[in-house]
């Protein structure tokens, strides 16, 4: 991403949306081919790509600037969840030939909104043309100290599983934006229905949990297949189960209230993705200490169930003690 | 990109196609959501992100393990004109639902081999489904002392201007590819024409060059969007004008005979992109070590011309010392 060529159309898009977003020194006010940067001594550099396609991540009627925070804050969500702490991200970005130009500037705002506040600046990017629609990919990089990355794979049964603030909404909210006619069958009112479309318009990333989870927890990933899926792949890495207790899964009131209009929701709930919360363990002598942490930076954790011996699948358990059982467990793009 | 989920056809076609290439300890084998990886003490990382997008960058036709090597080679060039040694890179590709899984497994193998043979291990990636073409976008990570990366930004007067290889073949092979005729009329025979098809399909980064470009060179940058646009580029980052002698510029034997069948040739040679040569400047006292440098690397290097002082786009002069005037200076998306 240069901003050169003054005479080329791409050049000048990229002058007028993305240069503002130069700020770290090491984008070399993208007057230059690379970006470069020095990563902290004694530090390991964490890195994750992922992206948005228009008509299967985001709708084209989605607020623009929500669809750039979206890219961005799904990668650091993962970023999160591994203990690191945010650094910077590369952009690429394709965009159909006679595109809305007002749509790229409120993407540029939002995306420059978010990478001051979470202090995750633009390094660098490319920007094309395609005869498909609006592609959005980002590679973000965090820092944590050398060989400290919090794996899915380290935990041991006995340990508890935790999870951050609530489970479901944004499959709930994706259904809503769909049909809105759902919100009046789950008898919700404006304000949570419009509570559960903002969740899946726009995930929290819980930076705040980072360094906690990087230091108390023995594993853990960010939830975006669905907690059940999710959990299964922690439990597989680290070789393990576990026992959920459905019941202490954090609801949202909007989420719970759906749910208690139409009990079969709890399929989506703890299947249909996106919530960017971070699920883990932790040792049992260390739950006081991460509940501590957790609630003096302001992030909501519950403890959902334990970590138990064995390779089946953790067992999400109904009010009667019987595991549930899932239409589909993790979300598949194919 | 990790490999769970087995029962996830996205999941089976990382774990088959792509957890093969995660060689690097900090990819985890796929397993996890992150990669990890420990940058060199005293260096610094460079960072580059590039898309290839089917119908746009390469077509249906080509062969996939060839889009694949373009792919990486096209950031690697830009790694090798800073300076950098690679590290390793991340892959985001987005599939059009139904597409042939035999293209993805040449994809991957061509992928893996470069992989190997520029030293730059897959670290991680993301899958995607998209309604759109076959897009790729690859960042790639290099490293070198810290401070060192080569800029476009440090030419100054007096210095001589270099490029490596030969200019204008993948311009000529991209039209010899859209109109096999024109081979024909420019009196090429297969072999000839094969020669600049295949320089369009793969480029050839000059990673040998980048410890040479590095130590010795004031300024350099990769020819991606044609000599003389690239060129200007460099110029104006370093305040700075240039001479250039077109009859030295390296041509090979085809684009030599192309442009005497037809000599407004020079127009695309000079200005038609996907060169991945380097251009640069080098100072007057470095230039024989520079030469001898990359004698011993195997790399051709030919002195093209001046750095001279202005603000001018740099001049091409044909032999009558009369500068050239380009139909479009550089090559834009839009």
């Amino acid at each position: 991403m240069t901003d050169e060529a003054p005479g080329s159309a791409e050049d000048r898009l990229i002058a007028r949306y993305f240069r503002p977003l130069a700020k770290h020194p090491g984008a070399f006010g993208f007057s230059d081919d690379a970006a470069a940067i020095t990563p902290p001594q004694g530090h390991d550099l964490v890195l994750k790509t992922d992206g948005l396609i228009a008509g299967v991540h985001f709708m084209l009627d989605d607020p623009a600037d929500g669809v750039a925070r979206k890219a961005l804050r799904v990668n650091l969500s993962d970023l999160a969840a591994k203990g690191a702490r945010p650094l910077g991200f590369l952009l690429s970005i394709a965009l159909p030939k006679g595109f809305d130009e007002a749509w790229l500037a409120e993407f540029a705002r939002g995306l420059g909104d978010d990478a001051d506040a979470y202090g995750c600046p633009l390094l660098g990017g490319d920007t094309d043309a395609t005869p498909g629609p609006i592609s959005i990919s980002i590679s973000a990089f965090g820092t944590l100290p050398t060989g400290t990355m919090v794996r899915r794979s380290g935990a041991t049964a006995g340990e508890r599983v935790f999870v951050t603030g609530t489970i479901g909404d944004a499959a709930l909210g994706l259904r809503v934006r769909q049909d809105a006619g759902v919100a009046k069958a789950w008898g919700l009112d404006a304000a949570m229905s419009g509570h559960l479309v903002a969740r899946y318009r726009l995930p929290q990333p819980r930076m705040a949990l980072a360094e906690t989870v990087r230091t108390l927890a023995s594993a853990a990933m960010d939830v975006s297949d669905g907690l059940a899926g999710d959990l299964a792949k922690l439990c597989r890495a680290s070789g393990v189960s576990a026992d959920i207790d459905v019941a202490r899964v954090p609801l949202s009131p909007a989420a719970a209230r759906a749910l208690a209009a139409d009990p079969v929701l709890i399929d989506p709930i703890l299947t249909g993705g996106e919530d960017y919360e971070i699920v883990g363990a932790v040792p049992p002598d260390s739950i006081y200490d991460f509940r501590a942490a957790a609630t003096r930076r302001g992030v909501a954790v519950t403890d959902i169930g334990r970590i138990v011996e064995g390779d089946a699948p953790p067992r999400f358990l109904d009010a009667a003690g019987q595991p549930l059982a899932f239409g589909r467990p993790a979300y598949s793009h194919f």
